[in-house]
């Protein structure tokens, strides 16, 4: 059983069944019935009118969003293990057309408020220096943390008062949502979010991610930046119709629950003294001698080697409780 | 019925069947199984090793083409009625940036030898004026008219001698296979064509286009730079599945022959006298006036109306033979 | 005697003295007492509040103009023979981030308002198309020829209209204003023009040109753009003590006058059936054959061919009268 | 008597008799006879064959050596506190079209050979994360420390090993050329550089700076992305003259051997205690209470407040040495 990455699991029947049901001819690009839903659908989940567009990836979703808060000499503002700046090739730099991603750093790929207030107090606001235009977060972070919506807020403050577009990247927002207890709302524009990148693909889609923002005069220029970077499919309805089926019957919810679900139960077993991170979604950082992991790989269970001593373990949507279960029992009796 | 675009068609059967049967577990990006096969399936297609990426879109293909072939400085040379130049939002000035497109004319789209060289021929090749680098054909045409490998190898000993990178933008390129009846292999890399944009989504795909290099060589940074562009889906084997479905099985050339088909029998219908352009793919330029327009259209068709006096109609490879058929008397009876 | 270009002339006294006089310690970049005093200066020239920045070069004015007015989405309408297209390596795409120029025509590489306004016609304002967002003439035109202020009004009508920023290049504006007589302001913001290129270096500066912006807000990003382009020389100081110097007395245009009292003096000698085009600057066209341009030529004179059977003079800030009417009689004597 | 920096001193007679002398018609752009010795005047200077090009900025002569050195898919490896990072607007990433600075840590903003294999070992080389492609080191360094052959050696032997192309910000390399001792060659290609920023504006020059290419190969594009860049000048014999007067006379070494005097006599006087950097080279860091710097500048004398309890005091090559001496004493009096 693998849990390299969420990634790579299979795509959810809700999914299934949506594309199957789209098959039929329609209006090609946007205009087809199920992307002329998104927004209402969206608009629903956030409790207040917002523009919601269809991507198939995170990267594409990340940096549409980023391109839309920060010009061309402007910098963003996130965290050094941020997914932005290490697994995105320099796709910030090439939808920016060059602006800068400034490095703040922060237990568990966290942002904190003061990191953000020192990285604009260094600035000299002058015209040699880039300036700090935009700030992202990733929410649930990159080491498995989430955000709670007052952590949020903090940070919102600072990126009003220092004049930043505010994103957030949710490759894995519904596994904060579901962790937190919090509202899709609470956790995004009520604590002053702009944009957010909302990911559907590791939570049981096929191929489609929703770039939303919460000021529709925001996204203006969006819908022609993703025409122009090649992200206008023509069957647009295929993506939409992922996004409806997860979202407008709560599939996303209970998919981020389940894969939640086995993280704790593989947290509890490997107990405080193996975690190198709180376990707050669906990743884990596991201490783990080279025999140990051995060991356990010797039962059939897959995963990195994430630093010497460390592993990653990451749960699916997917994941089959009765193998978590024996997966767990097989790490507590390490 | 909708004559409108190929676009908005629904994906076939065998499309659906390999995406179920893609929906398990794999590696992610392009490390899974189907991904893997690419580059095998298309060697045996075009009889030479090729390197074969996938994309979800036409721009997407067309433009990282561009950018192998062309760096920011050069200029691309292709129809002023080109998908690039007409209908890419300013893509290629995106992925290459900031090259240029020189554009030429000639009858239906097509570009003629002598097109090519005499812009090349107005360049003063100093630092001062863009260097022409690459050019560009669409086959078949916006106009539906299909290049035949000698007017396609005439084209590629224009770009060999004046050092141009060839690139063929095939969205339609099924459809000219068709028309043809000559050979992938003649109509590519054995008249000197580098490149090819290779389209399914028109043809029956959902959301899969293959990006073909002749020459391995030219295809070394493009993963790269498809990953930088946000094009790296993370379930990439369900777009693998799309392409392979449709070329081991020769759906792909089936598919375009159902389009063609309708489209003969429609031209056959209208007559020499109404057709803007020949007919040599799924496409007709009818000319019509808006009573008859008006006349056909309540009989339950549908179709852009083009220019004043002339409408176009765009068949596809799932159209009802007898529906066309029924349209076709429409039009004769005009 | 060289006819080829005013781009090669010497620099003239007053800003050769200029440079001495600059030549004391003061603040870097632009923060001197001579660069802040361009906007004053400027202001006064122009009869309203502008915004003047030195640059190096007219491309470098040009493009940062552009980039102003532009957004690498857009395309910018300007004559196929202009400046920006054919003699700038492709800097207004580099500068804009890939937006593209879209080329009208016109008799002596003028831009009427009937083309602009076709070439808006022409686009469907939809996602697929590069919308127009920018006008770009040169006055005097690259052929020689001269707008008036009624012209330059009746684009900027349009430009208005279609909401388009409206730039002119300048390299000869000096030339244009001493020819039709008309002020500055006339020729300009009056007229609707938001940003102007005025040229210096052909017109006896050595290395300094003014980018005027008629409505500050519009320049408000522009020094940053400039450093950000490499643009903003440490010695500031000495660029515009340059333009001070030509601005403040007058200079610029009794250079001009001069270089065009030349012009008339050959295009009188060529007659009118010689010249290709009228003579409205300091440029002519005139029709030779390879034997008289080579009998010219046995006099000491030297100049381009421009195309078979025409060849192209240059006359300059400093030509000697005596020396161009020498030339002038032999032209006359074919 | 000012000591806030270099770059805002007057120009140096040998350049401004240059000037004088070039003033006269010549070719336009870099056709001139000046602009054509200057591969030769810095072949001979550099002991091997090397390409010599004018730029008017150093950030223009960093981000076009950078630009030859790495794609928009690279990564520049840099110290936190380089010039290009700090005080360069961002025109890296605008050059090399969203190429990443990957920073560097290290004592008086020097890089080390551990820091450079340090950062090259953390890198994944797969497709998703940007690839070091290039290393910059600044010579003399921010804070006017100065590399030895050997010590860039050591960083040439990482950088051919790890394949990066190595360029150095020579800003004040005269400075440092005179204060080590070694030669030219020595410092740059004998010990691995590719392409060096020649800074002549900082050290007497008025505008003009020169990039070389100790491959000529390297340089191949480079004239074409100057001028893509409007930093082609059409009076460029006016800076080519500049460098031929300070290199050809040794004028430069001669500059920098005054600058580094005066810096040495005030390094004297302020003692160890007080330098928070060795000075070598014409920059000085120096511990000093609000209250000291209040009573030195009440003696006539500026300078910056670097940080609290520090200041900067940048010598220039026209300093007076009475004038530093008297300054010498009244710090070593505090």
């Amino acid at each position: 059983m693998r849990f390299f990455s969420d990634n790579a699991a299979a795509a959810c029947p809700a999914v299934m069944a949506a594309l199957a049901d789209a098959n039929q001819l329609d209006t090609a690009y946007d205009g087809d019935a199920w992307s002329r839903r998104l927004d209402g659908a969206f608009s629903v989940l956030f409790e207040r009118e917002v523009r919601a567009l269809w991507v198939t990836t995170g990267t594409a979703a990340n940096c549409l969003g980023l391109a839309a808060l920060c010009p061309p000499t402007g910098a963003i503002l996130c965290h050094s293990q941020a997914h932005i700046e290490q697994d995105e090739a320099g796709a910030p730099g090439f939808f920016t057309h060059g602006a800068k991603l400034t490095l703040l750093e922060g237990e568990g790929a966290k942002v904190s408020p003061e990191a953000v207030e020192e990285a604009c107090a260094r600035v000299r606001y002058d015209v040699h220096q880039v300036l700090p235009t935009a700030l992202s977060i990733t929410n649930a972070t990159e080491y498995g943390l989430s955000y709670r919506a007052a952590e949020v807020a903090a940070l919102g403050e600072v990126a009003a008062r220092r004049k930043l577009g505010f994103h957030m990247d949710g490759a894995r927002f519904a596994n904060a949502v579901a962790f937190t207890g919090e509202s899709p709302a609470e956790l995004t524009w009520r604590a002053g979010v702009d944009v957010l990148s909302f990911g559907f693909v590791k939570n049981g889609g096929m191929s489609a991610e929703a770039l939303i923002f919460f000021d529709p005069d925001r996204a203006e220029a969006v819908p022609r930046l993703r025409k122009r970077a090649g992200h206008l499919l023509s069957k647009g309805r295929f993506l939409a119709a992922q996004l409806l089926a997860m979202v407008e019957g709560g599939v996303w919810l209970d998919n981020a629950r389940n894969a939640n679900r086995a993280a704790q139960a593989l947290a509890e077993a490997a107990g405080p003294e193996r975690l190198v991170h709180p376990v707050e979604a669906n990743e884990l950082f596991v201490r783990m001698t080279a025999q140990e992991a051995a060991a356990i790989r010797a039962q059939g269970y897959d995963f990195y080697d994430w630093a010497p001593g460390e592993v990653r373990l990451v749960t699916s949507w997917d994941q089959d409780m009765a193998a978590v279960e024996k997966l767990a029992r097989a790490i507590a009796a390490l």
